[in-house]
Formats: C-alpha cells, sequence, structure tokens
C-alpha cells in the first residue's frame, strides 16, 4: 500500500480544525543570531558568532533535475515534460538548470536548443566530457554556460578514459580557452574527487583557475563522502583558488544534504540539486531535503530568494513523471512532516509549535496535524480538541483525563480515527450531562 | 503509482543475465587502510591515520521502532506485531532494542513484560519520562535497562514540564539511585540537547555520570542539528564524562544519517536508529541507510557484527506493519540503489564494479543491474549485453556502436524495456546474416 494514499486515519489529510498556526512562533533559526520576541524563549542559547568563510547564507543551486535526474532508472522525459518541470524549477528560483548533454542523442541535442529559448530567469547549463567535440556542441545550443566533467579517480583514470592528470589538465585548458572564447560560463569538475589524490586535484583546479574558469566542481560520484571529508576538501580548496566552487553529492550512504551543508560552511557556492534527489542510483541531494535544512541555518536568505511554497507541487509534478511516490518520511513534504503523536510532545507543540518543530511547516505552505488516536496520546492534547469541538467549559481537568484514559484504552484495542476519539469524547460528554 | 511495484522496464526486477558480480572488487573502504588486491587501484590514495576519539568501528545499536517507531503516524502494533519485529531485529543483531513506555497505556505494560520475557540476545530498554513513579513502573516489567529523558532547552522548560535545571539535577539523581539499586543499566538523556544551555547541560552530564549513570544521551529532537554542530558538543562532551554517550538524531532537515556519524567521530558510543526511520514527524536515523554509511567507513566492523542480507526482510516487515513503501530512493534496498544508467557510467562499472559503487550490493544480498534502454545509453554496455545473449563474436565494434544509434534513436521517442532493446539488437543481427 501507499504511504501517500491508503486510508489510515493519521494519514489522512489532517482536519483544518485541529491545526494550530505557528505564525506566533519565534522563528526557529540557530544561527542567524536574530532574538526572537520578548517573552518568547530564544531560539537558541548561544551568542551568533559569523563564520568568514562560510557560504551558508548566499548559496546558489545548480538544478539537475533535468541532467542528473535523467539518469534515474524511470526517467523518460520528453520535450513537453522537460519544458514543463524547467518552468517550475525556474518558478522556485533557482539559478541555475542543467541539462543532459547535447552529445547523449538527437532529442537531447534538439531540446536543449528549445530549452535555452524558452527566456527563463534560471540560467542554462549542459554537463558534457571534457573534450572539444563536447564542448562545439553545447555551445551550437545557445547554452549560459558548459559545465565540464572528467573522472580523476584512480578508478576512473583506469577503468574508464585511461587518461593521465598531465593529458587531463591540457585537455582541460584547450576546452576552458575555447568555451571563454564564446563569453559564456565554463565550470570545471572533477569526477569522484573524493578518491582522486589531493594534490593532484588541487594542482589541477589551480591551472584551471588561472586559466578563468568560472567554477570549479567537486563530486562525490559514488556517495561515499563523509561531512568531515567535505569541510576539509573544500576548505582546502578554497585557499587554491579564487574562483566559485561548486559541489555535488550522491546519496548511496544517505549523507547528500549534510554534505552540501557541510560544504558551504566551508566555502562552496553552488550545491547541485535535483526534485526529489533523482539520479543514478538511489539519487544525490533533494532540493527540497537543502531546502528544510538551509532555511532553519539561513532563514532569511531562503525565504526570500526561493518560492518554497511552490515546493510541493515541483515535487508532485517529478514525481508524476517519473511514476515514483513522494517517500513517506520526506523532510517537509512527506504526509507526516508536521504530525505530532506522543502526548509528552502534543501539550508542548499546542503551547508553543517551536518546541518540537525546527521549520515553521507554513513556510511550504503546509499545516501541522496533533494526533490524539493513539496508546500514547497525553491529555492536554485530548483538552485542546474537545476546546475545538467547543466543549471546553463543560470539562474539568479531571474529567479530560478520565477520557482520555478511555481514548487510550480504546486505542490498544485496534487502530482509531479521529472520528473514533470524537465519538468517545462525545459520549463521555453525554454521560456528564444525566 | 508505487515506485516499488509498477510495470515499468526500468523499474522491475533487474534481469539476472545482465548483473555482473562484483566479488572480484576491491572493497569500496575509504577509511580502514586495506589495501585491495594487487593490480586494482586502492580504494582511497590517502594514508590512514588512526583517530583515537572515534568510535566509528565500535559504536553500538539502540533499536527504537518499538519506541520511536510507535510515535510515527501510521504506526498501531499489536503485540504479535511487536514480537515479530522485535525478533527480526534480534536476528539482525541490534545490540539494545527500546520499547515504549509501560506508563503509556495497559497494553504497553503487558506487551513490554512479554518482550522480556522472549529471551533474545539483545538486551531490552524502556524509554520513561525521569521521575520515580515511570521508573518504577520501567523496573517491575523486567527490562534490562531504563532509559530516561526529560527537556532540558529553554523552550521545553518554559513549555513542558516547567522544571528548573536544578529540579531537574536532583530529579534525575534521585530516579538514576533507584534504577541502579535493582542492578540494572541507567541512562539519563535531556531532550532538545542542542538548543539547550551548553555549560547547564555539561553541569547536568557530569553530575549524572558521577553518580553512576551508564550512558548519557544527547538528542536532536528537533531535527534541526548540523554534523559540525553534533561534533563540537560531543566533542566537548567526551572530555566531561566518562560514561557511554547515546545520540538520537531527527530527520526533519536530512542530516539524521550524517549527524549519527558525526557524533560516533567525536567520541559517542551508542546511536538510535528505526526502521526506515519510523518516528514522530518524518523520524529518525534510518538503521538501513546508517548501515550504509558505516559499511563503507568500518566495513570489517559492520560485516562481522550485523546480518546485512536481512535488512530487506526486516525493512519491508516494518513497512507492511505500519503501511507505507520503501522509498524509491532508500539506501541500499531503493528499487534503483544499485541501477547504472548513464553510458559513461556503465563502461567503467562492468570493467570495475568499484567506480561507481562504494557499497558492494552482495553484502547486502542485492544485484546491481546496467541499463541499457536510454538515450544515455553507451556503446559498451551494449557490447555486454550483446556478449550475454550470446551474440558477441558476430558484431564488430563499428557494428555495436551502430546498433547503439539505432537504441538511442528509438528511446529518444518512447521509453523502452530490455525486451525491446533485445529485439532491436536481434532485428540488427538477422539484418547482419542476410
Amino acid at each position: 500500500m501507499c504511504g501517500t494514499c491508503n486510508g489510515d486515519a493519521a494519514g489522512a489529510a489532517p482536519p483544518a480544525a485541529n491545526s494550530t498556526t505557528g505564525n506566533a512562533a519565534p522563528s526557529a533559526s540557530t544561527s542567524n543570531g536574530v532574538h526572537p520576541a520578548q517573552g518568547k524563549p530564544a531560539s537558541s542559547p548561544y551568542q551568533f558568532v559569523q563564520d568568514y568563510i562560510s557560504n551558508v547564507g548566499r548559496f546558489k543551486i545548480i538544478e539537475s533535475t533535468l541532467r542528473e535526474g535523467e539518469q534515474f532508472a524511470n526517467a523518460f522525459f520528453d520535450l513537453e515534460t522537460k519544458i514543463k518541470i524547467a518552468k517550475a524549477l525556474d518558478n522556485f528560483g533557482v539559478d541555475y538548470i542543467e541539462l543532459t548533454s547535447p552529445v547523449a542523442s538527437q532529442a537531447s541535442y534538439d531540446d536543449c536548443k528549445a530549452i535555452c529559448q524558452l527566456g527563463l530567469k534560471a540560467k542554462i547549463l549542459t554537463h558534457v566530457r571534457c573534450n572539444m567535440e563536447d564542448a562545439r556542441k553545447a555551445v551550437e545550443c545557445g547554452v549560459d554556460g558548459v559545465d565540464l566533467v572528467i573522472g580523476t579517480s584512480s578508478f576512473l583514470r583506469e577503468y574508464s578514459h585511461g587518461k593521465s592528470m598531465d593529458m587531463i589538465k591540457s585537455i582541460a585548458l584547450e576546452v576552458i580557452a575555447y568555451v571563454k572564447s564564446k563569453g559564456i560560463e565554463v565550470r570545471f569538475s572533477s569526477e569522484d574527487s573524493f578518491r582522486s589524490n589531493l594534490v593532484d586535484i588541487l594542482h589541477l583546479y589551480q591551472a584551471c583557475d588561472k586559466a578563468g574558469v568560472d567554477r570549479v566542481g567537486v563530486a562525490d560520484t559514488v556517495g561515499g563522502a563523509t561531512p568531515r571529508m567535505v569541510y576539509d576538501l573544500i576548505r582546502t580548496l578554497r585557499c587554491c583558488v579564487g574562483c566559485d566552487i561548486e559541489t555535488h553529492f550522491h546519496d548511496d550512504t544517505g549523507c547528500a544534504v549534510a554534505n552540501a551543508h557541510s560544504a558551504l560552511e566551508a566555502g562552496a557556492t553552488h550545491v547541485d540539486t535535483s526534485v526529489l534527489g533523482i539520479g543514478e542510483r538511489n539519487g544525490i541531494t533533494p532540493l527540497g531535503a537543502l531546502m528544510a535544512r538551509m532555511v532553519v541555518t539561513a532563514p532569511d536568505y531562503v525565504k526570500s530568494k526561493y518560492n518554497l511554497k511552490a515546493l510541493k507541487s515541483l515535487e508532485t509534478l517529478v514525481a508524476d513523471a517519473v511514476q515514483v511516490n513522494i517517500p513517506f518520511n520526506n523532510p517537509v513534504t512527506g504526509f507526516c512532516a508536521f504530525t505530532h503523536k506522543a502526548g509528552i510532545h502534543a501539550k508542548a507543540i499546542l503551547a508553543n509549535p517551536s518546541t518540537y518543530e525546527i521549520i515553521d511547516p507554513h513556510d511550504f505552505g503546509m499545516t501541522r496535524y496533533v494526533s490524539i488516536n493513539s496508546r500514547i496520546t497525553g491529555w492536554n492534547a485530548v483538552k485542546a480538541r474537545i476546546e475545538q469541538l467547543g466543549l471546553g467549559s463543560e470539562f474539568s481537568d479531571d474529567q479530560v483525563k478520565e477520557v482520555t484514559a478511555k481514548i487510550k484504552q480504546m486505542a490498544d484495542i485496534r487502530p482509531l480515527a479521529i472520528d473514533d476519539t470524537d465519538s468517545i469524547i462525545r459520549s463521555y460528554h453525554l454521560d456528564l450531562q444525566i
């Protein structure tokens, strides 16, 4: 069964009457240092310390659903679908949209040209192998920038292209010079950067930087990097080049969002994403999860720059196009991302949503739901429901506790829907009046 | 539609004939320093440096599907289901199984007792509020240990229990002394630790440590922590207490796996998990994703200790019990976690799987699949398929390239299944013979 479409009460759309609004809650920031309204606890007990190398408050997104995402097992995008996705990404506010190499097939070539002509606000990039033939095809399509890539790990040099680091450097400089001569942006990225020799790739990136590349790219192609590996490599690289630093993280070991955050802290400027993370194998840093992370770290920047309320429809568009469900545990848009169930949580969340929410659901056009249908329900949540039913004045606290015990007793026996719980409350209320 | 059950060819079960075995591949470790077989590239170009504070190679798992997981919106576990899950977790090799507080309801109390009597290898814990009444109930049930928890952030102190830090400390010491007097393990955890005052919680943890607590617990209750915040807090705490350090990370901002890894690097000893991460809101560190992370970081420890091949059936058991799909992008067990599609990847993966795989799918009883049905297919992958069809000797490389062009041309028009691709190859082969 699908977690997003089953008939289970707890999974169903939250009843509006049971939502509390979080507008009065302090912004749940942990690093912007802004103090919330007087009389509320500060969002962090710590002093804000400026970290000058960090770009968490000024990063850019290179959205690769139409390139990395096309490498997802289920992806088959015709031009109409590509245009819909490109327009939705543009509406969301991504800085760049990256497309499949025009060398891949005739349709890839034609579609790349067509998308370049849409006149979107986002810049259009295409991702090609680092050679003159591919670069020429890319330029022909009218893109705003060319993303060059070549494998630099011993694995890829031995089993993929067979080139030495000297050969890679000499090809890279030739292709960079060509793309620059056409007056468009150029990025040079290594592939499998975290299993490449550090000295080799620093040497290569520095040469590209001197040749005037706009960005160098660091890629965790196999998804094996950890946040500390990322921080160390990017921070070292930040000291070696003056150009921008783009980062690309696969999610094989579940660290793609955290790695992107660490990269920005260490001075990276750009993060590659795809909608729902779709890509080779289990994909890359998902756009939505990255927004969840960054709206906590840098709320003002993220809320003012990106159209967060469009996230859900963007994810639905892409999920439908590749025939997958939005994962039940997806940050922000998973069906229960803002559902509170445990009794000891519900009391506090009703008093102040920031107690158990680091993200305000309203920022993403979502709503909160406090469940009162289980054996772990607490009486404070039941009291709030009784008030919503207009019966608040007729129950003492002891009576609320008694009816809560009845709800828990029933919930021990079978799953309850909100109607069941309401019936227990109303039946208890009737008994009170007899 | 469900990504795990649709009829799309790329999403269907990989044809066995198209899998390559990874047995000959070097272990894709990045940190254990073991060099793979002669003649293969090393898994990392870096020297292994021992980090003495790190516990990545000796951590323990506190599995909380039957406690945190019961706080998941869809969860309703009867005793039969709880026993099935507990036995499956025990078979997987987790160190501890944590159960819902026996104070929550009568069934919670009875079920806790019943699970304690199963005679599992894993130790049984229950998670209760830090007060004498709850602790007594827990001890009554026959658990191996009691996990005490109380909120220490200004948020929770103001909106939840209203206690001062001095009151918290005095209650904690009393309850710890009581549980210890019963000869069973005791943990003291703060809740919302990353929004608690650092000096306050260090003071509290140190007092608990002196009182002989077995573990102190650090919890990112709202899911807002980042790997660097985690590393800093745990490393500081590691210098202040001698007891074990347990960690608990919610996944609201997509960092729960990386945060657990950072915690272990900084000296934490225990990680809380649940199967598929089920828990309050979008849940906590998923057991499977943590295994994916740790098998890369500490392959020998993880492979020798945990029954990795049982992961898929364990996840399926829990997914069925709470009526969700395994997310399409789940590490290891997502339907395409080992599917390779891009042409430039396929060539290398066929020559050596470690080029694009940090995890050997066979360690988890899974298989790899190289897709050859898309516009981004490369001729090396098609050549491998032609060889599997027994036609290898009848195609020159130029002919393979020609038939690859035909496949890409067709894939530009519509999604292809493996049968379609095979038909194109066979039809081309027939033409060759005329």
